[in-house]
């Protein structure tokens, strides 16, 4: 997509859209002639808004491409997922709600073992326990460094995340870890000049924690990887001339929230107090984003009726969401993750659009099958959604004369 | 489709793809209320694969463009076929089994008829015979030329084949048929500097056949059209990690397949045997390509009901497919040709994707309608396919964190 075109187009309004994220929404069969999980699970609420709506299967990032949760968000968010990249480093402090400031550089590390000869033997150190990797964390924040602040925190398992924080550093350094066992780690080299400086400190930080590791068992030494600071981007006001919140329990989602310039609002665990954040904050925001991540926990655990019960327990709000009186209300998920395949997929996923203004389709049930037949095709680019939005909010003026 | 995308996403698998094409498949009814070809064929098997899979038509190379069979095949195999063109002097090549080699320079030749002025009376010569053809061609033979071997080989009747094999030929020449009658032939002219030497042999090659031919009658001259070398493009294996082989009886098809770097496996003129060499191979590869001619012959014919018989016999030997156990199997055919038309033609194409992972749609019948209402959509663009395959066989990773 080409935000430009819709940039130029933009016009005020007092119109509200609520763009409801089910995680992992789109499934599978489990086998032929079988139902997804959505279609399993009984949603008379989202079937009335298919009815009275547009319908259709989006793909987050094209034909055949299984998407992060980042990617998959940006583009929901009407950022080109390929043009827009955040870097695994980063990906990892949003997703511990660690507070990244502009001009720190993050990395993915991993603890792992090395052999006698310093070859790699395990990438992930037998997936250590977090509350291992927390001691030996702490052991690792005892590193010396000139000039520079950096922090080193559990992430989960093997896990953890480095961030250094200093004048004038740039984070154009290469992986140490090689993705192969065998070999050795590799050094941190800067990719460009500027990062000259911050590759030094890491390739510093590297030698101390080999020896302050090096009696541990397994995890005796650490890999990084994902070097990157945070991108300055548009923010969504910039965009589209939204005012933008986001409601989501989960760090990395608050993270990427953040990334494009939403306000994160405070809420609870539960869709209900989600929902209850959404209502509180109603009127101070015209675009809100609420997320809903336990189905793709249910898929990614291979459970196909705790998948569908979850989306059943989603519908029964959605009567609440539409007492709001949004404008446009779209419900759909950032991905697939069908039970079988216990991971993300790259399956299209289901989306609705319901607005008064919308072209009513002949779509009646919100399922995968029934999306096909839908308005909105079944190869809608996700990053096309939020433009659609914006029409339908009467948002953007005509193009041309 | 941007191949560099995917191409980060590699994982390997051991898993099979198998992509059979029907040369030309894709028909429309013969009048209002009638049957295509396909539809009209009995095709049990590739019926039950699209109730257990999930179809569409596809785009070989966009609306309302009808493809040669190189860019069509190109678009099947992953390859964007505005990025990757083939010139037409290495096509005719490709379609006579003509072994060039890198560096070789390529071009298409038409015998002409000029009048007593030298204008071009007939651009084919009333299409001559293949024997008169050959007969011409070894009078060409006997040209001299400087510094560098040649060759013209028979085509089919007023079509032949030159190609120039020397040191440090550059092959941007412009044509030498003006394509319309009225006019003389037009020079070869070096496009760049680099094609000033074969540029100048061929003017050298033109001069000696005006002369060889000037007593003959109606074909008194030759022009040359579409100069070009073997391009040096990435192999499937290179872009898709994919150990790929071809099966196909016709040359031009075991050409492009050459052209992307695919095996090229002995096989003889028949599905059956044709069939044996996929089963004789089955475990060498990942990827197989397997071509049926005939059912494009029929359409081109304008015999539609050879065109429907045809698609029944293949639908025969679908079983001896499945035995197989691909894990990815994709029927379609390279373009339409509908047999109303006697002709390629821009028709979107049938193509039904079979995988244990696909997400099955509704449609229970592989034919042009019913496609219509598929998973894929009604204008996919065929070089889409190829990663879907891959996505498929697992064989893609997840892009970003």
């Amino acid at each position: 997509m080409d935000a430009k075109r819709y940039k130029d187009l933009l016009k005020d309004a007092e119109t509200k859209i609520l763009l409801l994220v089910l995680d992992g929404l789109g499934g599978i069969q489990k086998k032929p002639g079988g139902l997804t999980e959505l279609e399993a699970a009984r949603t008379p609420h989202m079937d009335a808004l298919a009815a009275e709506g547009i319908c259709g299967l989006h793909q987050p990032a094209g034909a055949g491409i299984t998407p992060g949760s980042g990617p998959s968000h940006l583009a929901l968010f009407g950022y080109d997922p390929f043009q827009y990249q955040v870097g695994r480093g980063v990906m990892s402090a949003l997703g511990i709600d660690f507070d990244l400031k502009e001009g720190d550089i993050a990395a993915r590390g991993n603890f792992c073992t090395l052999d006698e000869e310093g070859r790699i033997e395990d990438r992930r150190a037998g997936r250590i326990s977090s509350e291992k990797n927390r001691m030996l964390c702490d052991m690792l924040k005892n590193i010396k460094l000139p000039d520079v602040r950096f922090s080193v925190e559990t992430v989960k398992e093997h896990r953890f995340l480095l961030v250094l924080r200093g004048e004038d550093l740039a984070g154009n350094i290469s992986d140490t870890d090689p993705q192969v066992v065998g070999q050795e780690p590799l050094p941190p080299e800067p990719l460009d000049l500027k990062s000259t400086k911050a590759a030094a400190l890491v390739s510093q930080f590297l030698k101390q924690a080999r020896e302050r590791l090096s009696h541990q068992h397994p995890a005796n030494m650490v890999l990084l990887r994902g070097f990157s600071q945070m991108p300055q981007w548009p923010s969504m006001e910039e965009l589209f001339n939204l005012k933008a919140a986001a409601v989501a329990a989960y760090p990395m989602y608050r993270g990427v929230s953040k990334l494009v310039g939403m306000d994160v609002l405070d809420t609870g665990e539960t869709i209900e107090e989600e929902i209850q954040t959404v209502e509180k904050y109603w009127k101070n925001y015209d675009f809100f984003y609420l997320h809903v991540k336990a189905i793709d926990s249910a898929g990614e655990d291979g459970d196909f009726a705790r998948k569908a019960a979850l989306i059943q327990d989603v519908d029964r709000f959605i009567p609440r969401l539409r007492k709001l009186e949004p404008d446009v209300l779209i419900i759909t998920g950032d991905h697939s993750t069908p039970s079988s395949l216990k991971s993300h997929s790259w399956h299209p996923v289901p989306v609705l659009l319901w607005a008064e203004q919308c072209r009513i389709d002949p779509v009646r049930e919100f399922g995968e099958r029934a999306c096909m037949a839908g308005g909105l095709g079944v190869d809608i680019p996700a990053d096309h959604l939020m433009p659609l939005a914006l029409a339908h909010a009467l948002r953007l003026d005509k193009f041309g004369a």
